[in-house]
């Protein structure tokens, strides 16, 4: 098969771990006789300093005409002092809009290498944790009404229509039965009324999954669980705000941030990826930068948006075997490991595909 | 002095660490030449069998001319099949309400006996962890107007006026001025309006406490921060539903939640002060369950409703020591320590005072 990828590196390190990454994906390509074409498109800080506008319409439209997107990073100090929708950040959430992209995956997974980093106790993470935040992008209090009244009082609404929380249901579904087929809904219908709304969907999706177990947590007790007992969670599903908060808890009890993934869906296939770390513009171009979070989003492009499941698999494994033969880039080294640049652990990953 | 304390044993394990933690309070009398006049009212289940309603109106005449308030625990199985105002738990919103009580204040406290059971590594907490997690408890989204729209929408408002934003802040400075002086302030400033406007008057409020250190952040990365750094934290400032799910995470990394205290404040020096376990009923009446959760809240009464600070250390003291003199209750019971009860629990701390 022929895929169409719209890759944009971004700014800082961004274009070393898409480098890194894609010439994973050619090697998958080459194994399993596909071929990925890809079309660097410009976002960020480069499209500003080249552009005048950190997300050209070029780059919508040749995202829109694609596959799938991969991102690098964007931002960075050069660009911290432009007006809010001048700045790189703009460009980011201005694609999720323009793309549709309602569903924020956030995997979290610990690595048995990397155990020494994880805040909690081994007796808590056992040897590996892996689970998954599917957070809703689009809608909730984020983009809910606002008010003020002078200075005597502001508000924000967070509201659901039954579309929104239809879709990121079934989402979340559908990612459960790739998955180990558990869902626990976190919301505060205890308290709040659109949480009581929001779970009555999340009720009535299920009943199309019934192979799909599925619970109930309020955000508080679900904030105290990802630190006393995360291996109970499979996939997570939430609205944009308690997503916010607990796809950051969950990626901080891993304590390797610079490994995480992550993937923004819209309807159907269509997704971009990118990984959850920034720009790092202090460490930009000095072939030091870990990719492995970068490469594990591909593996993510291809289990979810080119339904390439094997393929995904053999990236995650390669990453998993380079791991355990020693090789770390800096920001994961530890003492009697193999320290290697952002090139070479590319290439390791590739050798053990 | 001679203090009204009016005291509420409540349901299941409530009367017995009740009764141990005002023993400790007799014996502070004692020792400092103070009178604490206790009368017991009910709320709760209790209150639903004797006088069918959660919350009597003379429980309420009573605190109110009290100058503390100290509670057990509120419910049990025999009261969930009630109507949600006929509940135990409409007796906590109803006094809650009744009194004012606008400032939650809920301490995160490792001790140093107790490491083993906090879930996070030693390296990050250290000997010791106290924090204290200082949540607006009468405004903002659980208190906000709410609607629905038949099947299609349903939304909660966030709202915060300036007097309730005020009074929280100030209130939270002045805690900060009896610790480390050093508030953190959480919101989402960067997403949400009633953020923005709720930080402005923090730092109107701040201007006022010049000795202490005030920095900001956001909701997400405070969840991340208690996990990975939760030494850096003196009084935590935040909203109701913010506040909700970072005081349970930050009780929950310290392992203890049989330890924790918790106070209700209004305006002035007037408090409720509660354990933040529940009523236990399986074990109740058994002599087992750990009153050092009731016995830190009459601590916490000292120090914020009577102004007795050197009382409330001295019994923080005792409680350490009893610790380090291995005796335990079962809930936090480990090899080679001694096993008491409730009863001698209480006893061996005022032994300590
Ligand atoms: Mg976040
Ligand atoms: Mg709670």
């Amino acid at each position: 098969m022929n895929y169409k990828i719209a890759v944009i590196p971004g700014d800082g390190i961004g274009p070393e771990i898409v480098g890194a990454s894609t010439k994973v994906l050619d090697k998958i390509g080459e194994k399993f006789n596909h071929s990925f074409d890809y079309t660097k498109v410009l976002a960020g800080g480069v499209a500003i300093d080249t552009c005048d506008t950190p997300l050209p319409q070029e780059t919508i439209d040749i995202c829109k005409a694609s596959d799938a997107v991969l991102l690098g990073a964007l931002g960075g100090p050069k660009w911290d002092n432009l007006p809010g929708d001048k700045r790189p950040e703009a460009g980011l959430l201005g694609i999720r809009k323009a793309l549709g992209l309602y569903a924020n995956l956030r995997p979290a997974i610990l690595y048995e290498e990397l155990k020494a980093s994880c805040p909690l106790k081994p007796e808590i993470v056992g040897d590996e944790l892996d689970l998954m935040v599917v957070r809703e992008l689009t809608g909730g209090i984020y983009f809910g009404e606002k008010g003020q009244d002078g200075d005597n009082a502001a508000w924000d609404v967070m509201k659901y229509t039954r579309p929104e929380v239809l879709r990121i249901a079934r989402k979340a579904f559908e990612i459960a039965m790739k998955r180990n087929k558990k869902v626990t809904n976190v919301d505060k219908a205890n308290v709040l009324g659109v949480s009581r709304f929001w779970r009555s969907i999340v009720l009535e999706v299920a009943k199309d999954f019934p192979k799909v177990e599925l619970n109930h947590l309020y955000v508080d007790n679900a904030a105290m669980q990802l630190v006393i007992n995360p291996k109970q969670f499979d996939v997570i599903v939430t609205s944009n705000l308690f997503g916010d908060i607990l796809s950051d808890e969950a990626s901080m009890i891993t304590g390797s941030i610079g490994m995480l993934p992550s993937a923004s869906l819209s309807d159907g296939k269509f997704g971009m990826y990118e990984p959850i770390h920034g720009s790092a513009p202090d460490i930009a171009g000095q072939d030091i930068a870990n990719p492995i979070a970068t490469i594990i989003s591909v593996a993510m492009m291809l289990r979810f948006s080119l339904d390439l499941t094997e393929e995904a698999d053999l990236i995650e494994a390669a990453v998993k075997k380079t791991l355990s033969q020693g090789y770390r880039t800096a920001d994961i080294y530890s003492e009697g490991m193999k320290k290697v640049g952002t090139v070479e652990m590319g290439q390791r990953i590739i050798e053990n595909l």
